[in-house]
């Protein structure tokens, strides 16, 4: 409790929370007690999310019911498909989201119930359904139906099928499989806290769901991966006659970035709130980056990436986040760059569903205070003797 | 800054705004520094629309501007028109809300700026059209589309027109109108607060709405008033062959109420996080409520609700709210009870719309920290040698 106000709510501690905690010092994530550098590139994005959803890392047969749970929760409403090839030729990506979410909730079997159990159902199927109306929308605007999921195939190999329309290699699907399990959870994010918003007035999932994808949608959370791809694409673009010399490239990122930094623009993809060195998930996405660069032969973003990482250190001692290195790897992946707001919606539904239904189960209503700053004591007058300015 | 958790952020301030202010210990409200009972009855919606979009009370020749552009926002997109007929069959009036606005953005002509004129003129349009909204998604439902809007009349009129199908009297305009304004905004609410830490991730005014509108839907906030309602009607239903008699109607409140605090059941409609005496507001609720009892000649509701005003008061030291003479002022204007919290929606809108520039005009990224109570130290093991329970 505080006179003061905090401006962005800085250090001030908004909920309890289980499910995962951040060492900003240390540069530690874990998740419901497990290290993210021991999870990463171990567990399945389903195995991530039985633990997020429900409590623990599953056995064999747990995750085989959970698997059966989300095979069935894929299927679109009619409310979805009947609106979603119209929402496709008018809504960008993250708008449309909004809205396929908000209708999906028409036909969800457990709408009216906000109880542990009903939470846990809807929770699946809305993890179940985010990359298939991801790859719907996508494959709509291109007039399109997506290619059929592979039941063989689990939540990232099939989303690469679809969004990518060929079949990913093995070692393609373990990196977006681990892209997903980094990108789940991160305590009281500001999506996260919008979604517990919304569900402290015991509001339903799915309206917390439509109020974090709003919310992810901003260019200073969710929005930041695909501003550093474009980044990068403006770079490249302004300079297309050099790219084919490293060192070229990456005089010229030094330089770009150097303009933009004295201009005074933000770049995205550098600092974190909480995180003060560097954030354990760029750690991963840096590696992963590599990698690929390595395996397809071009090189050209994840230089540029390792470039302007040693600029904005230098110049301004930030640290890559989470949406830096992810923005080549996405691209490495074959994901149209305006997609990639959407993939980081796909992960973090686990954390916000899981975050909804730790709401619900110890609620209080989130109201806090504010500051008055404005006119005091103003008298009304009748409008014919109102001054003009 | 604080070291403890805050459970629902009671008593912290989250933000500054010149919008509204509120004296809890006074029971004393204010929009930007008028006190709320020089306003009620005093001002139009449209009026009280214009100090909390445009800084001040307007001139004749401000309000017919804004007037004129109400009027032009009032036309719904192709998407809206494409959707509503089967979201008025499929869901619920404030999940169809939810879903309704989050297709307008994809018309809206200033949806890609957040700048300062394009924001206003999507408050105008937003203000413009939430009552255009529920009209249609409730003759929707019906199967018929909602009588042509009056020019000659405001929003409040219209609202009562359209919704109704009959041409209201000149004083229950005046009643609407009030009802309007005393809802229109109230500093850092829980929709209001998720609409600002959706609008400050630099997210667009129409997500942040949608946010606010999935906020509002929950019992312990705008459902409310709905709630009331159905407690009315549930305690006459039971008791249906004795309320012809007041006196025993009086005497069926009293014991149906105890019965439910006995049984440690919340009644909705009483208490406030921030009021320590009686809401402003509710004062001229009450008012209305008892005018509307004599003009309708069906003192029932009104009646009713008194002596549960007095039972909880006497019970539990508990004074009504907003919601509590608002069910019964809106069930004598003949609106029907899944519709309370739409009307909510269509005042607050006023006060969404406006703190959503307001976040904009001086943001910072709302992210506070949360307090991490779950397990620690987990080591990761292979799935087959993992436990069960």
């Amino acid at each position: 409790m505080t006179d003061k106000p905090s401006r962005g709510l800085a250090d001030v501690i908004a909920a309890s929370t289980a499910l995962s905690d951040i060492d900003g010092k240390a540069g530690r994530l874990f998740y419901r007690g497990y290290d993210i550098h021991d999870l990463a590139g171990k567990i399945s994005f389903e195995e991530c999310t039985h633990l997020l959803q429900r409590d623990r890392l599953p056995t064999r047969a747990q995750l085989d019911g959970l698997a059966a749970e989300l095979e069935a929760g894929r299927r679109l409403g009619r409310l979805v498909e009947g609106a979603v090839d119209e929402i496709a030729a008018q809504q960008s990506p993250m708008e449309a989201l909004r809205s396929l979410v908000s209708l999906a909730s028409a036909e969800d079997p457990d709408k009216d119930s906000n109880s542990a159990d009903a939470n846990q159902r809807k929770a699946a199927r809305l993890v179940a359904q985010q990359p298939i109306l991801v790859a719907r929308y996508h494959a709509a605007r291109g007039g399109a139906r997506p290619v059929e999921a592979d039941p063989g195939l689990g939540i990232a190999g099939n989303f690469l099928l679809q969004i990518t329309g060929r079949r990913p290699a093995p070692r393609e699907i373990e990196i977006f499989d681990e892209c997903l399990v980094l990108h789940a959870d991160h305590t009281m994010n500001a999506s996260t806290f919008a979604g517990r918003v919304c569900a402290a007035t015991l509001s339903d999932m799915h309206s917390g769901v439509v109020a974090a994808l709003g919310t992810l949608k901003g260019s200073l959370h969710g929005g930041a991966n695909e501003q550093v791809m474009r980044t990068l694409l403006e770079i490249l673009e302004d300079r297309a006659a050099v790219q084919k010399d490293p060192r070229v490239i990456e005089d010229a990122v030094g330089a770009a970035v150097s303009e933009r930094l004295r201009r005074g623009e933000k770049l995205m993809g550098f600092g974190h709130r909480v995180y003060k060195t560097e954030d354990p998930r760029a750690t991963h996405l840096r590696r992963m980056a590599e990698e690929l660069a390595n395996s397809t032969g071009d090189e050209t973003y994840f230089r540029m990436s390792k470039r302007m990482e040693e600029v904005v250190f230098a110049e301004k001692g930030l640290y890559p986040n989470v949406d830096f290195y992810a923005a080549s790897v996405y691209h490495y992946l074959g994901i149209p760059t305006d997609l990639f707001t959407p993939v980081f919606s796909v992960s973090r539904m686990a954390g916000w569903t899981a975050h909804i239904m730790e709401q619900h189960a110890d609620n209080r209503l989130i109201r806090p205070d504010s500051e008055y700053i404005g006119e005091r004591d103003q008298k009304w007058v009748p409008i014919d003797e109102r001054e003009k300015e």
